[in-house]
């Protein structure tokens, strides 16, 4: 089994914003040389997340965050963590810190309208992704 | 290292439903000949999921789907996405498209109640799910 | 590859209770002799989860409970499960049962704050937590 690791950088601009990052994920695939395996996209924080949804249509992404913020608001009495971003730190454990997409000749395996997105919940803010490519 | 790519499609009966696809999985790992490694049971949709849960007591399912119902309406004032569906596709990403699932002695190794269920959120569809076996 | 398989126990509680199992799983990186790729941390229960998030500040944790409960309350109108725990079987599918870190210079690749947490939602009970490491 091959194993390549990349890791890549992304800055936001708001603090709540959903961003493709599906191309820069297929790159490190097809970078890797492996025709068959899987590909793991990490975000290494605790305010953000990883997500696959639909990447056609930008009102899916706004009506995603919508909710987001509807049903975990940015501020709720009993909040203890003095940072004030206890809503980042929950969408971050709702979403998911990681995804993980299959490669099959050489691609990703995603669906039809499938992107893969990093997650911002307390931005702007530089971030950082660990991208790891196995298989054969 | 081994690995072993296999699909399979789904029809769904309901607008919001989970179907229990453990048996589906269980095959692929059984034919796959591999003896210690791990599944990924992925859905390629963004209004679809896969979870893990219990599939001894039906009225479990019927509790999760009653709830994800409440919290994420089908429809909610601001939504922009023309499909009438963007609740389907917040469920998609709380959920996750993936589950990765252990394999000991050529065999599943679920808890004791766990079951994997695909989660259908804007059906009746039709829908395909991928799944890799990889191990040795 | 290298696979090794290593499970361990875990006492809860509470009723609802955050657990760092980071350390536990670090300690089944470093003696797996891997250099390179990733660990799986698979909770084998269906009103449990694992997630990532801050272990620094512990009010992050407290205010991520306090959330949970607070969305998904113990008792809803119209669950029909007889066990009176659904909102921890609904948690557990949100949150989701497994987490994957990557491995890197035979350490767990973690964030700054992130660390690892067994994620009790019907407790208190003894739970049981399998984890796989993988690679070379």
């Amino acid at each position: 089994m091959k194993i390549v690791q990349t890791d890549f950088s992304i800055s936001t601009k708001k603090r709540n914003q959903l961003i493709d990052i599906t191309s820069k994920v297929g790159l490190s695939v097809s970078q890797s040389g492996i025709t068959d395996g899987d590909v793991i996209v990490y975000c290494s924080h605790t305010t953000a997340a990883i997500t696959i949804n639909e990447n056609a249509d930008p009102s899916v992404i706004h009506d995603i965050l919508l909710t987001l913020e509807e049903v975990i608001p940015h501020h709720r009495p009993g909040y203890q963590h003095y940072e004030g971003n206890s809503d980042a730190h929950c969408k971050s454990s709702l979403l998911g810190c990681s995804e993980q997409i299959l490669i099959r000749d050489k691609s990703l395996q995603l669906g039809t309208w499938q992107g893969i997105f990093f997650c911002e919940f307390d931005g702007p803010r530089s971030r950082k992704v660990f991208v790891q490519v196995r298989g054969e």
